[in-house]
């Protein structure tokens, strides 16, 4: 089944919004075993959003549409929509109930803009929307048939899940499958070294690399016929990868830290400086984290260094804030204040200012302290000041990623 | 003149990467005058490529195309590119000059599998890449000049800027223009409401709504010779939504905040408890933030509250962790602790788990402090996890930006 995807809206096409609806379809429908063959964007012109229609009608099996469906005049999908399916628009009692239904839970009474909104192509399959005003609907144009939802993204992937894919999944033939392997902490070059030989010449298995700073992905894809290609190679991949890999498929960075720090009943607490506050955001955005993390100190001046974290002011002045002792000191000191089994801290240069010779901007200190040990380490890292930020945070995570996995799997420890 | 993007690989269309290229396309294309007509995108096959090509270069005066031009062999841009030109690949010895200088910056020494970078459309253009391998070119493909540039992103960002826009620029007529206002807590159709009769009809200015949770963007366009009516249009709509309009255009509320706390000359230090970081994350984000910013308390724990901020613990027990007086005595503490002029606080559920009748999951309290005074408020924020800290940390920002610019403009204070 060929499959085409229908983007409509000026803000798309002036760069507004980051058409994030294009590519959520475009993985659900993977995921559900299909595959969009072309992705096509026009303007809120009616004209133009009926000729796309008659175009991809004429060389797809389904068209899925999102946008212009709004109360809006700039609203101009339904009218293409009758028109590339060579029938006219009528008023639908059916839309006309929801929207009054709607407008009741939330206003009480119907905007006359909004009865516009039950204006759909004469003949048309309703997509209900639980959640807003624009009704979805499906209509044949050509060879396809077409689903037309509105672009507000929560509305849509409702209606996606509901309705679209629900009709569309089981027409698939291929049955695409995918593994996705996330790494960490390797250049794309030294992957590709570390990989060759390991997909044989001519497997069916399609391999990508998607950079996702500063996450790496690599994606393997293959028809369901050739699933066990694609176990057999994504098998490979882990082994040869292993140093490096720390998620797969749908699971973040932030999972596998939650779940490792669980597991180990361990405590945490942070103490954060040029990062200020980015790990904690991090760490505490999965539910059930205050298990495991305590606190976290964000201590910007020299002067809260040293009161929240009894790092001592001499040491500071001697070697700099952004210095390896300096880094211990604030481990130590946010263990002790916590009472946390581990700590971790971060110091360093994010810029654009406050960069020397010996310690440039991207200069970054991570000290992680336990029970018995201190482990302090120099990072010089590249980038403007929100890169340099971003790559200490996950470099941070992934550290105790390391550290949670090591002490799980060494013999005499925990 | 009529402009087409073209987005070229498998992985736009299995939803493993969204295209951020084509909006930073559209984007930069429209402040410089012109507009996207439409935007294409097809996978990793050189067929449907060429004719792709073939389709926009038959409707367009410019097509701009990205990815493809890597040196494995799923990257088959050029070879398309090629076919659809009526002409053949030749090796281009200035392209491969480049490649062997690239190479020897890096490794030393070229990869074969580089080599095939250099085999171009005959006659072709080349477009420098300082940042990649991926040398970029033009060739004519029907009424169309065609700009071919890598997929990743900063490569291509930067070819955009030095080559692409700078050949286009001066080529079209319409010479858009476009003001952005950046609104918060006011919902959409509040702010229709509040436009009623604002922009007169038959203006020529555009309006669109774009949601960008928890922001809403009002974006209005006009064309050059229109911009008498953008900047009335902007004007009215500025005067209207005044309590909601927190910055313009590129500016983000990060940078709206810094520059009031830079310019109030206090010191601010936070108190955080659901959001866990966010706002320090936030504030800190800018560059010299060290100026205001003293520090950041992520009291997670109970303890951590009363130890940290001096927050009893029997007002613990007796109000809840989320309370106002909880949240007063958090700032209070943080406020007394940094010796700041400034301290703002955040408690409340954010859920999944946590909430009760009287507090449900997205009850969150904010606290703010000053010298003399102390407000206090409770906010019911609706959505799952992300949701609510993420509006709890945007609101906050906004009531430091509220709190600072009433200072600025009451007489008697400051």
């Amino acid at each position: 089944m060929r499959v085409a995807v229908l983007s409509i809206g000026d803000e798309l096409l002036s760069g507004e919004v980051v058409d994030t609806n294009a590519s959520h379809i475009a993985d659900r429908l993977f995921q559900a075993g299909g595959r969009v063959e072309r992705h096509l964007t026009v303007p809120d012109d009616a004209e133009a959003i009926a000729s796309a229609l008659t175009e991809l009608g004429a060389r797809s099996d389904a068209v899925i549409v999102t946008g212009g469906l709004g109360p809006t005049p700039d609203d101009l999908t339904a009218e293409a929509a009758a028109r590339a399916a060579g029938t006219e628009l009528e008023l639908s009692s059916e839309a006309l109930d929801h929207l009054e239904r709607f407008a009741q839970r939330i206003t009480g009474e119907l905007h006359p803009a909004n009865r516009r909104q039950a204006l759909l192509p004469k003949g048309c399959r309703l997509i209900p929307n639980p959640l807003g005003t624009a009704l979805g609907f499906v209509v044949r144009i050509g060879q396809a048939d077409c689903f037309f939802m509105p672009g507000v993204p929560y509305e849509m992937e409702r209606m996606l899940e509901e309705t679209v894919l629900p009709e569309l999944t089981g027409r698939f033939e291929a049955g695409w499958q995918r593994v996705t392997l996330k790494l960490f902490g390797i250049a794309e070059a030294a992957i590709a070294e570390l990989l060759e030989g390991a997909i044989p010449e001519g497997s069916p298995v399609q391999l990508a690399y998607c950079v996702k700073f500063p996450e790496i992905h690599l994606i393997l894809r293959a028809t369901a016929s050739d699933a066990p290609f694609l176990q057999q190679a994504a098998g490979e991949l882990r082994q040869r990868l292993s140093a490096y890999l720390f998620a797969e498929d749908r699971e973040e960075m932030d999972d596998r830290l939650a779940l490792l720090l669980r597991e180990s009943g361990l405590t945490l607490a942070l103490a954060e400086s040029c990062t200020g506050g980015m790990i904690a955001a991090r760490i505490t955005a999965v539910a059930g984290s205050s298990a495991y993390f305590l606190e976290g100190n964000v201590t910007y001046s020299n002067e809260a260094k040293t009161r929240m974290l009894q790092v001592p002011a001499p040491l500071i002045a001697e070697h700099g804030a952004v210095s390896a002792e300096v880094a211990r000191a604030m481990a130590v000191g946010a263990r002790e204040a916590a009472g946390s089994d581990l700590a971790l801290s971060v110091t360093g240069i994010a810029g654009p200012d406050g960069g020397t010779p010996e310690k440039p901007v991207g200069t970054v200190y991570l000290a992680l302290v336990d029970q018995g040990s201190c482990r302090v380490e120099r990072f010089n890292f590249q980038g403007d000041r929100d890169r340099v930020r971003s790559i200490t945070c996950f470099t941070a995570l992934d550290w105790l990623r390391r550290y949670l996995l090591t002490r799980k799997t060494t013999p005499g420890r925990g």
